[in-house]
């Protein structure tokens, strides 16, 4: 269901209740750009304290422009799920002058790739829904309420100033300037002429600017007492004013209450898309996404908060906002699905779990709704939100496949689903597979992480050769002459780290954390250490069921293990650069911001590379 | 002429020939946006190199989206103007990974304003010409030929690099991941059955992510030696690699030789719009504008050099490229012009110049070009390119009428024209109405400012009592509690602020210079004291007339005498407020932003507030 500003308030009752009966809700955003790298990139061994400073300063000032939904309802007689799609055009639509005019960013790839997937600027632009944060509503509000206070202190019955603007405080009448004298007279001429002689009931002024349209008030407040003015906006926003005759001033005062009346409704109208917002987190459902962290971000600081500074402060507010997450690429990422799933892009996350030992989840949609079933529209934000909770309904039920007796139909409530829940997957990180929200996240161990420079002409196998005593590498090129360099046998680190600092004589090597400290330390100075980080490896995450659970599952051992990228050695003649098939890390050769190109297959890379459907 | 990508290249020489042939030339831009708050509102009583420094940190990063250029050509014969007009929508398209990935700001109430213009987004975002900077265009120029260097020095009969992308330094070969590896044999076995089997001339590998593609290019390069791969692109982006059988090593280097030879042209084709706006600056004709700092500012930091950081680099790279500018909104704001002229918004100035004592110019235009005399589209940037010409070959004719004899046509490189020569109007000033690239600007006097803060219920009757005993003040709200404060009587500025010093009580009053070194001290530092500003007040810009010529213009006295506001004193019952035609500062007071507010009337303001061709 395509949902713009023209039909979105009679369509809000069917959303809200489509919200309460639902037994999960999926969703995904499209956005403006993805990152601004003026703001430092994303690195394979971000803390995910880190990686939230660095996508809070360099993410959140592009914009959401599509909002997909779709909720879930289980039909326990049809053994199949109810599926309503809505797909929201959302733009921040100045309504008023004193409503925020908000500056944001583009990044010409993203916006590049909306359009070749055919994405309809012009809607967006024109018919998007507005929203305004709960801030932003209440002190919208509050000036109102002001206006209409100094009104009915100071108003004469023929003033009422203008509708939806000039909202504020009253700082005194203008003089009028000799060369407006000319065209006020004419104004007051016009509309006397119309009171005494026309049959008409109204009278529409020439349109004037702004300025102009104040004298006429403050002008015509004071000559006559029988007319009411209107600001009214013709096709092309041009502005003019309409003169209507009153009988008295009772019906100046009942034009005046609903004039306020319909200014309050405006601020209503205003908060638009954040009432959706707002329900679904007053829901309390289980909300799903696919790569969901930006989503998450992007969502609570468009429409409910700006994000805070601390990471800490990021956890509390998400799970105040919104109590249940469930992240599909993590679940995809992770056994037992791991296993069973090469890729974690959606749509080959939906390709392969359409098959054994998979069952897709069956789904059928109210009349009305966009049978998505037939219609493969990756990139419009309500299929994608589809295909999440689409991909989230046949992952749990495969969870039941490992119970005893098997289980056809996992609820989302279920236990089964409980290791997955609030943990958001970490693009790019090889280290630390999730941001959790449920507590302490894991240790990013860099210890066997260097930071080197050398000369431009290096190639990877200078590099692997230089560590070769002390075992395979993984590189991580960031421009020609610099890399993070991973050893795989973690306990060489101190060794190979003596040893190079020993040999170096055309190249440096230094320590991960210190070229951090030593480089960002004034600029990430907020994003380090202050975390209370759980002290334990990441190996050991298998322990993530809680253990009295582990008992009632009966589910196959390591139910948590992330998808981690393996180091792969091989022979003489190729270099020691690894791969794996969700990181293609040594595919950064280009020249300028090599380290954007790692970010293939996944949501990012696949806007930036216009590549279809890579995540 | 609508120029896009589509009909770009077709149309470049009949720009060109037009440019050449042209006896002046009017541009206009249409921007995503115009002031990012943040980075400080314009000030009335700004400097020009203040005001220069406000808004090229607040204004550059929005973006320019649609180019209007109109050449106009006298026909000595017919007594008119040829006119050719070309509106060109342009959008940074990254053509290339390697390509400027641009990341741009937009403005809400801009966009909105566009869309209710009927502005088409889609198809600038889709049909947009592309641009390079120079500097852009030799960084690519040099990454494409070390790219074939590199491939002369090792490719193997099979390896090609993909078509457009991957270009940069080889670091080595990549390991295949085992997870890749079944997917890899496929391929191979895929183009083994091919070669030996299918009488097809070329075999289209599945769409695969680029990582894969890396992959399939180095297995292949090791494997066949009679095939040529070539990266292609789906109608959806996606990507696939095309096989085909060749003969032999000749082909392969035609083959190859053919792919560079199209890489180049791809560079060629990616400098795009950057050619017109190359072709304007080595022409040297008279460029024309209407309120032409914003667009001559981003014309030269979109197209041509990132704007520096200093004033006057910025004047003289200006002088530079453009070395014959004219602003027909400071030439419809100064004498002889402004007694006739009460307001020099676009359109307005427009229809005064249809009537007496003017006489527009009469134009013409070839065939194929939109008639711009029978439509009304103003915001289409080549219909305000077109006006703005047109306006301006009025206005000089109209100087002609001084002269003895009066003569009818004035030529743009008449010495008549030469006064307005270089000056760009700066909007919103009350002290220095144009920034001078011939020299030195002319003086702000600001010692009759004053920069006062107040409880919020003060109005302006407050303010002016407060200094009634000094005579008439004008008020620039800034918001609810401070305003900038100016004496119509400047030589009382000391007297009223020793006044007032001794006076305060509720309310502070600083000189407007103490309060800028104070508050914005260390943000201006290189807005404040460097340049060369000519020591005179702006009553003297009279004689801006080179005395040589004087004699012979015989134009009548105060050639160049700007258009200032005139302070307006009113009687008891008004504030003492004041305001003129072409800034309505009292109009300012809504709650947020207030200055903003200050722009209506101008080409700003019109975007911000929804006006129709309110400049």
């Amino acid at each position: 269901m395509e949902v713009t500003r023209t039909n979105f308030n009679e369509l809000l009752d069917d959303i809200s209740n489509a919200i309460k009966q639902a037994s999960f809700i999926a969703f995904d955003a499209e956005f403006t750009g993805l990152e601004d790298t003026k703001q430092g990139h994303a690195l394979p061994f971000d803390t995910p304290e880190e990686r939230y400073t660095k996508l809070r300063k360099g993410s959140l000032d592009f914009l959401v422009l599509q909002f997909g939904l779709c909720t879930f309802k289980y039909d326990n007689k049809k053994k199949r799920h109810i599926a309503q799609p809505f797909n929201f055009y959302v733009f921040p639509k100045p309504y008023s002058r004193q409503a925020p005019d908000r500056r944001f960013m583009c990044q010409s790839s993203s916006i590049d790739f909306l359009v070749s997937q055919g994405f309809d600027f012009n809607k967006v632009f024109c018919e998007g829904i507005p929203y305004l944060t709960p801030t932003q509503e209440n002190t919208l509000k509050d000036t109102i309420e002001q206006k209409h206070l100094l009104h009915a202190q100071f108003s004469s019955p023929a003033f009422t100033s203008p509708h939806g603007q000039d909202i504020g405080p009253n700082k005194g009448p203008i003089a009028i300037p000799d060369d407006q004298k000319s065209f006020i007279n004419g104004i007051v001429d016009q509309i006397s002429i119309f009171m005494e002689k026309s049959e008409e009931e109204s009278l529409n002024l020439p349109v004037c600017n702004g300025f102009q349209r104040k004298l006429i008030y403050q002008t015509v407040r004071n000559k006559f007492s029988a007319v009411h003015l209107e600001a009214k906006k013709g096709e092309k926003k041009d502005r003019y004013i309409c003169v209507t005759k009153i009988s008295g001033e009772e019906e100046m005062k009942m034009r005046e209450g609903a004039k306020q009346a319909a200014e309050r409704a405006e601020i209503d109208d205003a908060v638009g898309f954040s009432k959706v917002v707002r329900m679904l987190s007053q829901s309390g459902k289980l909300l799903v996404g696919h790569n969901m962290l930006l989503d998450v971000m992007h969502t609570i600081n468009q429409f409910h908060f700006p994000l805070p500074e601390e990471y800490e402060d990021f956890k509390s507010m998400t799970k105040c906002i919104f109590p249940k997450l469930v992240d599909t690429k993590l679940m995809a990422q992770t056994h037992p699905f791991k296993d069973h799933i090469p890729v974690s892009v959606l749509g080959d996350l939906h390709k392969t779990l359409s098959f054994k030992p998979f069952e897709l989840a069956e789904v059928e949609f109210p009349k009305g709704y966009t049978n998505y079933n037939d219609n493969d529209k990756y990139h419009e934000a309500g299929y994608d939100a589809f295909v999440t909770g689409l991909c989230f309904a046949s992952m749990k039920n495969f969870l039941g496949s490992f119970q005893k007796p098997p289980k056809d139909f996992v609820s989302p409530s279920s236990p089964l689903v409980e290791p997955f829940m609030n943990k958001l997957f970490l693009m790019r990180n090889f280290e630390v597979p999730y941001m959790n929200l449920n507590g302490a996240d894991l240790t990013a161990n860099r210890d066997h992480v260097f930071h080197m420079t050398f000369p431009k002409d290096w190639k990877s196998n200078d590099i692997s050769n230089l560590f070769s005593a002390h075992g395979n590498v993984q590189i991580f090129w960031l421009d020609d002459t610099t890399a993070l360099v991973a050893l795989y046998k973690k306990e060489n680190s101190k060794s190979a780290y003596d040893d190079l600092q020993v040999q170096k004589s055309n190249f440096t090597i230094q320590k991960y954390k210190d070229f951090l400290s030593s480089s960002n330390g004034e600029k990430n100075k907020n994003s380090h250490n202050k975390s209370t980080v759980r002290k334990r490896s990441h190996n050991e995450t298998d322990i993530d069921v809680p253990s009295k659970k582990k008992k009632t599952l009966n589910v196959a051992a390591q139910p948590f293990v992330c998808k981690q990228p393996d180091v792969i050695s091989e022979g003489d003649d190729s270099s020691n650069t690894s791969n794996t098939s969700t990181t293609d890390v040594t595919m950064t050769d280009s020249t300028h911001n090599k380290l954007i190109d790692v970010k293939e297959d996944v949501k990012e890379a696949d806007k930036l590379f216009e590549e279809t459907a890579a995540w």
